[in-house]
Protein backbone atom coordinates (compact mmCIF):
# COMPACT_ATOMS: atom_id res chain seq x y z
CA UNK A 1 0.00 0.00 0.00
CA UNK A 2 1.43 3.63 -0.86
CA UNK A 3 -0.14 6.03 1.55
CA UNK A 4 -0.31 8.66 -1.36
CA UNK A 5 -2.40 6.65 -3.63
CA UNK A 6 -5.93 7.16 -4.24
CA UNK A 7 -6.82 3.68 -5.17
CA UNK A 8 -4.81 2.48 -2.15
CA UNK A 9 -7.29 4.67 0.02
CA UNK A 10 -9.64 3.81 -1.82
CA UNK A 11 -9.03 0.10 -1.81
CA UNK A 12 -8.93 0.87 2.61
CA UNK A 13 -12.39 2.48 3.01
CA UNK A 14 -10.47 5.96 3.72
CA UNK A 15 -11.72 7.43 0.85
CA UNK A 16 -14.99 6.90 -1.29
CA UNK A 17 -15.17 4.78 -4.69
CA UNK A 18 -18.22 3.81 -6.55
CA UNK A 19 -18.17 -0.05 -6.00
CA UNK A 20 -19.11 -2.93 -8.46
CA UNK A 21 -17.38 -5.56 -7.32
CA UNK A 22 -14.48 -6.66 -4.89
CA UNK A 23 -12.99 -10.19 -4.11
CA UNK A 24 -9.00 -10.88 -2.43
CA UNK A 25 -7.18 -9.35 -5.16
CA UNK A 26 -9.39 -6.87 -7.43
CA UNK A 27 -11.28 -4.20 -6.79
CA UNK A 28 -13.72 -2.56 -9.73
CA UNK A 29 -14.92 0.50 -9.49
CA UNK A 30 -16.90 3.14 -11.72
CA UNK A 31 -14.32 6.31 -13.17
CA UNK A 32 -15.23 9.31 -11.08
CA UNK A 33 -14.09 11.10 -14.76
CA UNK A 34 -15.69 8.85 -17.01
CA UNK A 35 -15.15 9.02 -21.16
CA UNK A 36 -18.54 7.60 -21.43
CA UNK A 37 -21.69 6.41 -19.10
CA UNK A 38 -20.40 2.85 -17.71
CA UNK A 39 -16.30 3.63 -17.68
CA UNK A 40 -15.30 1.31 -14.99
CA UNK A 41 -12.12 0.60 -13.76
CA UNK A 42 -10.13 -2.65 -12.57
CA UNK A 43 -7.57 -2.55 -10.17
CA UNK A 44 -5.16 -5.10 -8.29
CA UNK A 45 -5.82 -4.82 -4.52
CA UNK A 46 -2.14 -4.58 -4.05
CA UNK A 47 0.22 -1.44 -5.22
CA UNK A 48 1.88 -1.66 -8.66
CA UNK A 49 2.81 1.88 -10.01
CA UNK A 50 2.77 0.26 -13.41
CA UNK A 51 2.73 -3.09 -15.57
CA UNK A 52 6.34 -3.38 -15.59
CA UNK A 53 6.41 -3.45 -11.82
CA UNK A 54 3.55 -6.27 -11.74
CA UNK A 55 4.39 -10.01 -12.06
CA UNK A 56 3.06 -11.16 -15.38
CA UNK A 57 1.29 -14.02 -14.01
CA UNK A 58 -0.57 -11.38 -11.44
CA UNK A 59 -1.48 -9.01 -15.00
CA UNK A 60 -3.20 -12.22 -16.18
CA UNK A 61 -5.35 -12.97 -13.38
CA UNK A 62 -6.40 -9.20 -13.40
CA UNK A 63 -7.24 -9.45 -16.89
CA UNK A 64 -8.72 -12.78 -16.90
CA UNK A 65 -11.06 -10.65 -14.82
CA UNK A 66 -11.74 -7.78 -17.15
CA UNK A 67 -14.08 -9.83 -20.17
CA UNK A 68 -16.41 -10.73 -17.49
CA UNK A 69 -16.59 -6.95 -16.43
CA UNK A 70 -16.72 -5.75 -19.76
CA UNK A 71 -19.59 -8.27 -20.72
CA UNK A 72 -22.09 -6.79 -17.40
CA UNK A 73 -20.84 -3.10 -18.61
CA UNK A 74 -21.97 -3.47 -21.99
CA UNK A 75 -25.40 -5.08 -20.85
CA UNK A 76 -25.96 -2.65 -18.51
CA UNK A 77 -25.54 0.23 -20.59
CA UNK A 78 -26.19 -1.13 -23.94
CA UNK A 79 -23.04 -0.38 -25.24
CA UNK A 80 -21.87 -1.18 -29.37
CA UNK A 81 -18.50 -1.94 -28.42
CA UNK A 82 -15.96 -1.07 -25.77
CA UNK A 83 -12.32 -0.30 -25.34
CA UNK A 84 -9.93 -1.95 -23.08
CA UNK A 85 -6.96 0.55 -22.00
CA UNK A 86 -3.84 0.48 -19.28
CA UNK A 87 -1.66 3.49 -19.71
CA UNK A 88 1.93 3.35 -18.40
CA UNK A 89 4.09 6.36 -16.85
CA UNK A 90 2.93 10.28 -17.41
CA UNK A 91 4.09 9.98 -21.05
CA UNK A 92 0.98 7.69 -21.40
CA UNK A 93 -1.12 9.99 -19.82
CA UNK A 94 -1.31 7.43 -16.74
CA UNK A 95 -2.63 9.70 -13.87
CA UNK A 96 -2.89 7.50 -10.98
CA UNK A 97 0.00 5.78 -10.80
CA UNK A 98 -1.26 2.70 -9.20
CA UNK A 99 -2.12 -0.36 -12.18
CA UNK A 100 -5.67 0.44 -13.62
CA UNK A 101 -7.68 -1.51 -16.26
CA UNK A 102 -10.01 0.97 -17.89
CA UNK A 103 -13.35 -0.63 -19.63
CA UNK A 104 -14.63 2.44 -22.06
CA UNK A 105 -17.90 1.65 -23.29
CA UNK A 106 -18.13 2.71 -27.02
CA UNK A 107 -21.47 3.71 -28.72
CA UNK A 108 -21.42 4.12 -32.72
CA UNK A 109 -22.54 7.70 -32.23
CA UNK A 110 -20.31 8.61 -29.45
CA UNK A 111 -16.98 10.26 -31.75
CA UNK A 112 -18.38 12.10 -34.59
CA UNK A 113 -15.35 13.53 -35.11
CA UNK A 114 -13.08 10.72 -35.03
CA UNK A 115 -11.85 11.57 -31.52
CA UNK A 116 -11.89 10.39 -27.98
CA UNK A 117 -15.32 11.70 -26.35
CA UNK A 118 -14.06 14.13 -23.58
CA UNK A 119 -13.86 13.66 -19.91
CA UNK A 120 -16.50 14.88 -17.56
CA UNK A 121 -16.72 14.61 -13.97
CA UNK A 122 -19.47 12.30 -13.20
CA UNK A 123 -22.14 12.65 -9.73
CA UNK A 124 -22.10 9.94 -7.43
CA UNK A 125 -25.91 9.33 -7.86
CA UNK A 126 -24.96 8.84 -11.34
CA UNK A 127 -22.10 6.60 -11.29
CA UNK A 128 -24.03 4.68 -8.06
CA UNK A 129 -27.19 4.03 -10.28
CA UNK A 130 -25.19 2.65 -13.56
CA UNK A 131 -22.86 0.62 -10.27
CA UNK A 132 -26.12 -0.92 -9.53
CA UNK A 133 -26.82 -2.12 -13.27
CA UNK A 134 -23.53 -3.64 -13.45
CA UNK A 135 -23.50 -5.56 -11.05
CA UNK A 136 -26.92 -6.93 -11.65
CA UNK A 137 -25.38 -7.86 -14.78
CA UNK A 138 -22.11 -9.91 -13.60
CA UNK A 139 -23.18 -13.63 -13.53
CA UNK A 140 -19.60 -15.08 -13.54
CA UNK A 141 -16.74 -14.67 -11.63
CA UNK A 142 -13.95 -16.60 -11.41
CA UNK A 143 -13.53 -18.58 -8.00
CA UNK A 144 -10.30 -17.20 -5.80
CA UNK B 1 -9.04 -19.67 -38.23
CA UNK B 2 -11.43 -17.07 -40.66
CA UNK B 3 -10.32 -16.83 -43.95
CA UNK B 4 -10.81 -13.53 -44.42
CA UNK B 5 -8.64 -12.61 -41.56
CA UNK B 6 -5.65 -10.62 -41.73
CA UNK B 7 -4.15 -12.09 -38.99
CA UNK B 8 -4.97 -15.26 -39.67
CA UNK B 9 -3.33 -14.82 -42.70
CA UNK B 10 -0.16 -13.68 -41.38
CA UNK B 11 -0.07 -16.61 -38.53
CA UNK B 12 -0.73 -18.68 -41.54
CA UNK B 13 2.26 -17.84 -43.22
CA UNK B 14 0.02 -16.51 -46.25
CA UNK B 15 0.62 -13.04 -45.91
CA UNK B 16 3.78 -11.33 -44.66
CA UNK B 17 4.08 -9.71 -41.33
CA UNK B 18 7.06 -8.68 -39.29
CA UNK B 19 7.71 -11.26 -36.40
CA UNK B 20 8.77 -10.20 -33.00
CA UNK B 21 8.09 -13.15 -31.15
CA UNK B 22 5.47 -16.62 -31.25
CA UNK B 23 4.90 -19.72 -29.36
CA UNK B 24 1.82 -22.31 -29.64
CA UNK B 25 -0.67 -19.44 -28.63
CA UNK B 26 0.68 -16.34 -29.37
CA UNK B 27 2.38 -14.01 -31.85
CA UNK B 28 3.86 -10.79 -31.66
CA UNK B 29 4.18 -8.63 -34.94
CA UNK B 30 4.70 -4.99 -35.65
CA UNK B 31 1.99 -2.35 -36.43
CA UNK B 32 1.91 -1.60 -39.83
CA UNK B 33 0.23 1.64 -39.07
CA UNK B 34 2.09 2.83 -36.07
CA UNK B 35 1.03 5.50 -33.59
CA UNK B 36 4.93 5.51 -32.61
CA UNK B 37 7.91 3.62 -33.62
CA UNK B 38 8.23 0.22 -31.61
CA UNK B 39 4.04 -0.21 -31.74
CA UNK B 40 3.49 -3.50 -31.47
CA UNK B 41 1.04 -6.47 -31.75
CA UNK B 42 0.65 -9.13 -29.80
CA UNK B 43 -2.45 -11.87 -31.53
CA UNK B 44 -3.76 -15.06 -30.07
CA UNK B 45 -3.10 -17.44 -32.56
CA UNK B 46 -6.64 -18.92 -32.07
CA UNK B 47 -9.45 -16.69 -33.90
CA UNK B 48 -11.86 -14.93 -31.73
CA UNK B 49 -13.91 -11.82 -33.04
CA UNK B 50 -13.69 -9.72 -29.71
CA UNK B 51 -12.72 -10.08 -26.13
CA UNK B 52 -16.35 -11.03 -25.40
CA UNK B 53 -15.84 -14.34 -27.25
CA UNK B 54 -12.55 -15.51 -25.73
CA UNK B 55 -12.24 -17.60 -22.54
CA UNK B 56 -11.63 -15.44 -20.04
CA UNK B 57 -8.64 -17.58 -19.02
CA UNK B 58 -7.61 -17.30 -22.44
CA UNK B 59 -7.52 -13.55 -22.21
CA UNK B 60 -5.47 -13.66 -19.25
CA UNK B 61 -2.55 -15.84 -20.43
CA UNK B 62 -2.55 -13.14 -23.04
CA UNK B 63 -2.13 -10.48 -20.95
CA UNK B 64 0.91 -12.14 -19.15
CA UNK B 65 2.80 -11.82 -21.79
CA UNK B 66 1.84 -8.29 -22.79
CA UNK B 67 4.32 -7.00 -20.01
CA UNK B 68 6.96 -9.04 -20.77
CA UNK B 69 6.79 -7.80 -24.54
CA UNK B 70 6.22 -4.24 -23.37
CA UNK B 71 9.49 -4.35 -21.44
CA UNK B 72 11.24 -5.34 -24.59
CA UNK B 73 9.40 -2.62 -26.41
CA UNK B 74 10.32 -0.08 -24.09
CA UNK B 75 14.05 -0.67 -24.06
CA UNK B 76 14.12 -1.31 -27.61
CA UNK B 77 12.56 2.56 -28.11
CA UNK B 78 13.84 3.81 -25.50
CA UNK B 79 10.40 5.20 -24.49
CA UNK B 80 9.63 7.62 -21.53
CA UNK B 81 6.02 5.38 -21.22
CA UNK B 82 3.66 2.75 -22.94
CA UNK B 83 -0.19 2.38 -23.43
CA UNK B 84 -1.87 -0.94 -23.90
CA UNK B 85 -4.99 -1.04 -25.96
CA UNK B 86 -7.54 -3.33 -27.00
CA UNK B 87 -10.72 -2.34 -29.44
CA UNK B 88 -13.48 -4.42 -29.36
CA UNK B 89 -16.20 -3.43 -32.03
CA UNK B 90 -16.18 -0.78 -34.67
CA UNK B 91 -17.52 1.55 -32.29
CA UNK B 92 -14.69 1.61 -30.42
CA UNK B 93 -12.03 1.75 -33.41
CA UNK B 94 -11.69 -1.93 -33.56
CA UNK B 95 -10.09 -2.49 -37.56
CA UNK B 96 -9.14 -6.15 -37.57
CA UNK B 97 -12.00 -8.63 -36.09
CA UNK B 98 -9.53 -10.73 -34.33
CA UNK B 99 -8.24 -10.05 -30.72
CA UNK B 100 -4.93 -8.09 -30.44
CA UNK B 101 -3.66 -6.51 -27.75
CA UNK B 102 -2.03 -3.05 -28.81
CA UNK B 103 1.48 -1.83 -27.19
CA UNK B 104 2.29 1.90 -27.83
CA UNK B 105 5.70 3.25 -27.12
CA UNK B 106 4.92 6.97 -25.42
CA UNK B 107 7.81 10.09 -25.90
CA UNK B 108 7.37 12.77 -23.61
CA UNK B 109 6.60 15.25 -26.22
CA UNK B 110 5.22 13.51 -28.40
CA UNK B 111 1.87 14.71 -27.84
CA UNK B 112 2.25 18.25 -27.72
CA UNK B 113 -1.51 19.10 -28.58
CA UNK B 114 -2.34 16.24 -25.90
CA UNK B 115 -4.08 14.16 -28.67
CA UNK B 116 -2.42 10.75 -29.74
CA UNK B 117 -0.26 10.93 -32.21
CA UNK B 118 -1.16 10.43 -35.49
CA UNK B 119 -0.93 6.43 -37.31
CA UNK B 120 0.84 6.97 -40.39
CA UNK B 121 1.99 3.79 -42.73
CA UNK B 122 5.50 2.08 -41.67
CA UNK B 123 7.94 0.81 -44.36
CA UNK B 124 8.98 -2.71 -43.90
CA UNK B 125 12.27 -1.68 -43.68
CA UNK B 126 11.92 0.33 -40.24
CA UNK B 127 9.67 -2.21 -38.95
CA UNK B 128 12.32 -5.18 -39.51
CA UNK B 129 14.74 -2.82 -38.01
CA UNK B 130 12.78 -2.18 -34.65
CA UNK B 131 11.41 -6.29 -34.34
CA UNK B 132 15.21 -6.98 -34.38
CA UNK B 133 15.94 -5.13 -31.56
CA UNK B 134 12.73 -5.79 -29.39
CA UNK B 135 14.10 -9.37 -30.36
CA UNK B 136 17.46 -9.20 -28.64
CA UNK B 137 15.55 -7.13 -25.44
CA UNK B 138 13.43 -10.26 -25.09
CA UNK B 139 14.48 -12.02 -21.80
CA UNK B 140 11.83 -13.71 -20.36
CA UNK B 141 9.41 -15.68 -21.69
CA UNK B 142 6.37 -17.58 -19.90
CA UNK B 143 7.44 -21.68 -20.28
CA UNK B 144 4.75 -22.98 -22.44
Amino acid sequence: MSKSCIFCSIIAGKEPGTMVYRDHNFLVIMDKYPINPGHTLVIPVKHYDDLLNMPPAEVGKLHSLVPLIAKAVVSAVKADGFNVGQNNGIAANQIVPHVHVHIVPRFNDDSPDGKWPARRVASNEELAKIAHKVKQEITLVPSK
